[in-house]
């Protein structure tokens, strides 16, 4: 786990414990039923409203968040929608969740499995990327560089969650995100479908600009801090660097996605 | 500020009104005197110790940590250290802070002002981008690419702290943060020393790539959702998209930034 992702699952865990012992503010009063999730924010509502993979089964809307919502989409709704206090909105979610006035309780999206992602020419893989405020912005960044999956291991990685879903801004909406048990199965799987396999890693032998081929990709990401592992490594057709000329070597995760994402788009 | 910003800072927020009332995790005991700053985790503290620019006053660190330290610093070091349980670093931080056993007191750095930043190619300026994690990140990447400085509004940005420090990772101790009371006046001057100012913005005529010039360069861009202020993009001499692919058209401020930096140093 990056340093970064320590520092927010810290956060996090010690304002949900702080919270659970002073009673002091919004709690969250019980979590989705099993098999649920519950979206919240204006862009994520507004893609889960728009995505007909997407079960909606109730929603929260304060009368201001109801006004800037996409008007066309509630009026075809099937499910009850009800107008409320954005206080009740905080009193499920708990005080820290920015709702923005929108909460939708929804089916979680289809699993897909590796399987259903060779329609797309770029795949993006993480190998135990966990903090889910990186993973949201990567899907999100993902999403706009055109990528048709985010495959990522089953353990060490974040669920669908609505905080993933917030900070990938509708981008969960538009994508396949994928979780595998054995990633170097995966990694191996991949190249056997055309894909080359290109993997970040400051040992790489020459920057990615210059390793990326104008076919299939399959870009793989590490953790800050600890890298792709091993077997990973052993796994991908390359090991390319991001070359960078000032006197900081590294980037944050999800700015190396990024990068990478538009490097390897642009090979096109 | 964006939804990320305003979902961080109510994060933390709600997290310190809690604390303050249950008192049930460690504290800040206090502040770093005035005109001083607390600098914390290794890429950090290792990166503060070798900068010449920066006056290290005291020094608090776990036996875990300053085996990890470079130890030639710590050698040559002129200010007391002082060996302690990680917990005394957590009781003067708070216990949100990921320290990782080291805690510096220093100076904040000399105050630079925008007659400082002439002797770079690549400027980054920062319309109103609140959130010190987005800023820290952004810090991070224009020191990668090679910028000399980022230049931001006195007010409406996140003046120089630990948490900026720590998510710069080291960062701010290599490049020139600048802060400009009127930024319309400051982007004028730096039109007037022959930069080309570029605003990163939606509406922009064209892509980013096809407005960049093989010339000193500075970077323009506002926060998430709001965007450059009108006054910003009247003075800046183009404006450009970063065009994508995808169904999403936008990223995280930080990526954003770093995928405009990676851009403009490609154009040289």
């Amino acid at each position: 786990m990056s340093k970064q992702d320590t520092h927010y699952a810290n956060l996090r865990r010690k304002h949900r414990e702080n919270a659970k012992k002073s009673g002091t503010y919004a709690q969250p009063d019980n979590q989705p039923p099993e098999g649920r999730v519950w979206l919240y924010g204006l862009h994520t509502a507004d893609a889960a409203l728009a995505n007909p993979e997407r079960t909606v089964r109730a929603m929260w809307v304060s009368e201001n968040a109801r006004a800037k919502l996409e008007a066309e989409q509630l009026e075809r709704a099937t499910f009850p929608i009800e107008t409320v206090h954005p206080k009740e909105i905080d009193r499920k979610l708990g005080g820290d969740a920015v709702h923005q006035g929108v909460l939708i309780e929804a089916d979680l999206l289809q699993t897909n499995t590796l399987e259903d992602c060779w329609d797309t020419d770029l795949l993006l893989v993480l190998d135990q990327v966990t903090d889910p405020h990186n993973v949201g912005a990567i899907i999100r960044s993902a999403v706009a560089m055109g990528a048709g999956a985010v495959i990522s291991t089953t353990r060490h990685s974040p669920g669908e969650s609505g905080i993933l879903a917030k900070v990938a801004s509708g981008g969960l909406e538009h994508i396949k995100y994928v979780t595998v048990r054995n990633l170097a199965n995966a990694i191996q799987a991949i190249n056997e479908r055309g894909y080359h396999t290109v993997g970040l890693d400051s040992e790489g032998a020459a920057d990615l600009a210059q390793t990326v081929r104008n076919t299939k990709t399959a870009l793989v990401l590490g953790a800050e801090g600890k890298g792709l592992r091993q077997k990973t490594r052993q796994m991908v057709a390359d090991l390319a660097r991001l070359d960078m000329p000032g006197p900081i070597k590294s980037l944050n995760v999800s700015n190396a996605a990024a990068l990478a994402l538009y490097i390897a788009r642009m090979s096109r």
